[in-house]
């Protein structure tokens, strides 16, 4: 049995997350109906994480096993054939045995695209989030600084979080960077951690912007660690404008 | 009466052109939908040209008669907030009564964008054309040189263009510059000229891709300018790469 590695994007527009789902649209759902055509085996597929319903990949990694023969480059072709134009395989390669999408996984980065114009973007529909107000870019900046390191997130996030689905870490987690970054109009929120929690990057982009509206302040941040207060963060913005840009092994 | 000059961008994928037609849905006919609510009067939109079914425009521009006495900052928030999210408004001010959107244009922009990468680009899907294949940007850019000028461009259009319909200038038009510019796998044809006949600026992004595949030469497109030979040309692009940038009065 190969191993095999893929990296794929999606526009998570039409599709309800990832992760199959029995009556609903999912990208899993669509990879696994295109394996089968393609090589005849009911495969099983590990993606890097879940996402949300709306939510985009540019760079989602899954691996799965195969007993199929078929030259990896052959499957990539094969599977774009069969896939709808909203997701597409960018490479595939063997993978060590051991090698997982989820748990091998040592990072992630993320960005938040937010349209900071007055009109709304008529090619982007679906991709950002529309946010025709004043932004201060510093207080936000300043902001990001300190969700760097480890933390307690447990206020960054939704409360369905399973305890048995956090895993030995709980809701402890590690920031490695988070940018602020303005160009044309738009604002990008680049965040890289070794891993997120249910809706933790929505919450994160969400706090900043009520730091920006005056909202919440530096204190309200640390505030929220000491206490995982969710009150004290602030709301889950849209899953228009997510994007999972990478993931690092 | 106002003579109210509007600048919109609307993505056309799911419109066939902007110009009202009985069945189908098109820009001009959202458009008069969204003023009758508002304005309570059946106005007469005038285009600055028409614009085929899937071509898009980052700043089209139309002009329309009204007795209304919105101020024109309120007219372009109510109309955003009647039409699809395709459609934009992006400004309105008034103008000469002389002014009209079509005659009064002395030139316009336009876009063809290719996606010259291996991958399709999930989030430009009916936003560009995918070609990928390689692509030879000297032989395109010499070639391209060759449209600037003055020319008889019977040979670069559709057939169907109506001898009527041609103008007093018939199918000469001027090309102001024509430019190939590649950037991260992205090739875009900008074109300026003073006009362009039906089907135009497609054929001559056609026509420089057949060149880059060797099959046309520059001696095709001088012998296409004096035969009108539509067979020296190259084929018509598909409408998704096409964006109408800007009009010039």
């Amino acid at each position: 049995m190969k191993n095999l590695k893929f990296i794929i994007a999606f526009n998570g527009m039409k599709y309800h997350g990832f992760q199959r789902q029995p009556k609903e649209r999912t990208i899993q759902g669509q990879l696994e109906t295109a394996f089968k055509k393609i090589v005849d085996e009911n495969v099983k597929i590990t993606g890097c994480s879940r996402t949300d319903a709306g939510v985009h990949a540019r760079n989602f990694c899954f691996n799965t096993f195969t007993k199929s023969r078929i030259p990896e480059e052959n499957l990539v072709r094969a599977l774009n054939s069969m896939l709808p134009s909203d997701i597409a395989v960018l490479s595939c390669e063997q993978a060590e045995q051991s090698f997982n999408a989820r748990f091998s996984a040592k990072g992630k980065e993320y960005v938040y695209l937010i349209n900071n114009k007055n009109n709304r973007d008529v090619f982007l529909q679906g991709l950002c989030l529309h946010y025709p107000h004043e932004i201060n870019l510093e207080k936000m900046k300043e902001a990001a600084k300190l969700f760097i390191g480890e933390h307690d997130f447990a206020a960054f996030c939704k409360s369905e979080n399973k305890k048995h689905e956090l895993g030995k870490h709980g809701t402890m987690r590690e920031i490695f960077s988070f940018e602020v970054e303005e160009k044309d109009g738009f604002v990008e929120l680049i965040v890289r951690g070794n891993g997120f929690l249910y809706n933790m990057v929505r919450i994160l982009a969400g706090t900043l912007i009520y730091v920006s509206e005056g909202k919440r302040t530096q204190e309200d941040i640390t505030d929220a660690f000491k206490t995982g207060d969710r009150n004290r963060a602030g709301k889950t913005l849209p899953p228009c404008g997510l994007y999972l840009n990478k993931v690092f092994y």
